[in-house]
């Protein structure tokens, strides 16, 4: 089995790494020559373009940073479509607007094409262990016949829906984590304001209708958690550039389908801010340091 | 033992009858007389005030429906003070905020009282059972003196820090749970727009860092967690008004602390609005309800 | 002169009526046949799709409802690129994000065009007089060159900046205008919750640093301005949904630069939702009518 | 005329100078020592509490920081009521919520007091001048009767209704001026994201719908309005600590109304952030710089 991989940054080169263990030959393009030559270290070959990896794999498989990465790997002159052949079978792993992945998904079928939409979860360690849960929109026959392949680099491996669908559904649950990460932070802000201890409201809460699986994995609060990243100075995780930009697709796609969205705005709005004073790179449950004093206040 | 109870209404007339049970002696009032013929009819004995309340009882218990409606039953002519014996004990069992609740213990202090602040949750259901949380703000002291009374009403009594803490633990809870129903809604009103199940996107997010406590128990969408209130035409559980009204005591309350509350602030809105338009009475799931169109929509 | 004219809805066709007034020679196109055949009893010649009206213009204008439509008008198959002359100028006259705007006018110039951006604003009655005011982006001589056309079209007419500005100038205007009149209904409402009188409190603000031009023009109570929507049922004016559509705008050209932006965010979302329950065909003023209750409220 | 006067802070020690002026025997008060002996270098005798000051003068004016201030001026041991005569006129002409305001207005008729609430706008420039705004709320006859006191302090002196409507008068301008200055940073930071000049971008609002007093006076972006604060690096003019402050009022007398608020409800939230990163002592228009990135951002 031959895999074309466009895309071999920090996500994409373990993962091809994990397709390389499986026996599979990876041809491999990345318009970045440091991180195409990351690829080779890991066991791909190198080729000339996303065309030419397309040309070179039985499947293709897709892990940029941004929609218009996404629109430039498929649509530019040299890239995917120009390589296609009949019935080639298209995987894209990026995190993108469900928008966009349906439009390049029809693109790709116009050409004769099929398309999956296959987000991931997990970061690089899970990406590294093969263990990265893999959220997947598109036919049920396609999902089928890309099974072998997704399931070397990911454990958690479920399909949602058709075209599109793996998009949104990795939005819908980083929109959840996101509000629930700033709650959280606000929730113990307020307790710190009136001497209300973190590790007993934690319990409290932990027993009641506010538990949440961010105040039980990454409570923003140092020293609660023992595996979160708040207890090393917020090192991700997942970055609250990450989620910021996720939050924002989710915002923007609800703006397209016209569904009112109040706390995933007001969440994204704030996360940007927090990235903008110097917390792009932290862990987004940062969020609770950005909501603390930087400086001393005057009375009013 | 005697209690003096001020407050039969709603939950309060529950939570005497379980007093009663206990071969408390309950001396009763309320300024709703129907209110303060129910709590006759489950036991207890009607006195002419508040003040006579705290007369006829070793300790006081209250619970009214908002913060000035304490600051009554405390401070008014005929309140509680007028009839606080030396060293006498009162549990305020309403949810209000915890400026106020500090300011009231400091005044029955004055007087030579002691205060406990201990808001409940579980609603009338676990009030009936004798089964409802209580967290208690106070002194330890009195908080173990006041652990019989409690634990006739509630099962999970746990005693959280100084005075004003029970109040605070509470709305921090209620502020995280609030803001998760919205966000939950968001989420799945974004996936209903794009084709995606909210049974399989459900058992995505199960699974992921997107997971509530109030999607597991009170998913808004119908059809799904076979006992929340959005099953039932969404009656309640807890009112979209008294979600709106906790939201607001804790944006209230990060005002005063000079917190910045994003999310929380957003969701009071969005509560207080879909309160406006009929859904105050409904369980505050009901807010999936108010972001899905109530009529067509023109094309752009 | 002759210009090739694409889009000739609401606005095109009073618009091309101008340009025919002043003699010049209108070869018009839209994919609604009805709209078509309205242009043609407006004096413009009929032409079977947007590269034909390029083919037959000096001069190309195009005014449509949204992005993906200005995309469809330059970029699809029989598109005004495919009719596209060398050197030739196209002026987009549609209110779109200035991202799209920046690329269609890149995908212009690759194919040897020039491109202006310049959305009006003023409505259908401006549209009509010919009194529109036109904010053009795009180089200074092309600006010179189109001032004939625009002038026949609008009175105001302003040169603000590079490819994309005439967008941006529009979109900061109307998010501004947006914010301010939830920000006035929102002011109004708690005045009227006190009994103070809306006639004195406009007096007081507009002579304060509260006033605003939606306040002194459209002001959102019934009763105050004479000529504002809310005293014929907020009849637009400029609908809620135009106006939600360009927050939306705003917002995601935000997001991509990674800028924060609170209040626009929460006014697109309420604004959105008031479409949702009806009023989206109304004025955006009568956001002030849906933040009243629709129906009795039950005491807390 | 002897005016018992109570806070002789930063805006009280210059209106109480105006008084002295005017001829007018001032016995002031301040819990501050260093400034009561400020007020007496201004020409004020001092007195031993509030209700002395109340003793000696004919009529009381009280202007301290805060609701609670208020509160204890009054309804303290050695408050104003402890000295009230009978038919003695108050005027509160501190900025609090006006909630607070009428049921300090209540105890002081509950003792045969009358009572005005009467807060001010111009800031301490206005205050030496004489030339304050004073929004009035209270009997119409009584209006009448302090008009020669309220005039030796501010110049455009208008009773806008009952009690508590001079707070929600002033409340309700500032909600809107807060709220536009978010709104006008939001929409500058967009355009310069794009390129688009600040000049021009403010000559096309300005002759449009999104035109505010806050652009025309205090606009926030440095180098366009000769007096604004933003070009003296945002001296003030009006605090972002103030301005945080009333927008948190107008939010809770929001909330006591049940009325929604959503762009004051986030304006409020960023404004009190941004004094939370040290801009509470500079003009509320520096909320513009708090939207610039205060850190280089890595690419996502």
């Amino acid at each position: 089995m031959n895999v074309g991989f466009i895309g071999t940054g920090t996500m994409g080169r373990p993962m091809l790494a994990n397709l390389v263990k499986k026996g599979v030959a990876v041809f491999a393009y990345d318009v970045v020559p440091a991180a195409l030559q990351s690829a080779v270290s890991a066991g791909a070959k190198a080729v000339a373009s996303a065309a030419d990896a397309a040309r070179h794999g039985d499947v293709v498989v897709t892990i940029v940073p941004s929609s218009s990465n996404v629109v430039s790997a498929y649509l530019d002159t040299g890239g995917v479509l120009d390589g296609l052949k009949r019935g080639q079978l298209c995987i894209d792993m990026s995190t993108i607007d469900p928008g966009t992945s349906r439009r390049v998904a029809e693109a790709v079928r116009a050409r004769g094409g099929r398309f999956l939409d296959a987000p991931v979860s997990g970061g690089v360690p899970r990406a590294t262990d093969g263990t990265l849960a893999i959220m997947v929109g598109g036919d049920a026959g396609d999902f089928e016949e890309a099974r072998p392949i997704l399931g070397a680099m990911g454990t958690n491996v479920i399909h949602v829906g058709p075209a599109g669908a793996g998009e949104v559904a990795k939005l819908c649950n980083n929109l959840v984590a996101g509000v629930a990460a700033v709650a959280v932070s606000e929730a113990f802000r307020i307790a710190e304001g009136f001497g209300v201890g973190a590790k007993v409201l934690t319990e409290v809460i932990a027993k009641s209708s506010g538990n949440t699986w961010v105040m039980e994995h990454m409570h923003p609060v140092p020293g609660l958690v023992e595996k979160a990243p708040s207890n090393r100075d917020y090192e991700p995780g997942f970055t609250t550039d990450l989620m910021a930009k996720d939050l924002g697709l989710a915002v923007t796609a609800a703006r397209e389908l016209r569904v009112p969205v109040f706390v995933a705005a007001a969440a994204q709005q704030v996360l940007r801010l927090a990235s903008s004073h110097g917390l792009g790179r932290k862990d987004f449950s940062s969020v609770y340091r950005f909501l603390r004093p930087s400086s001393p206040e005057a009375p009013v």
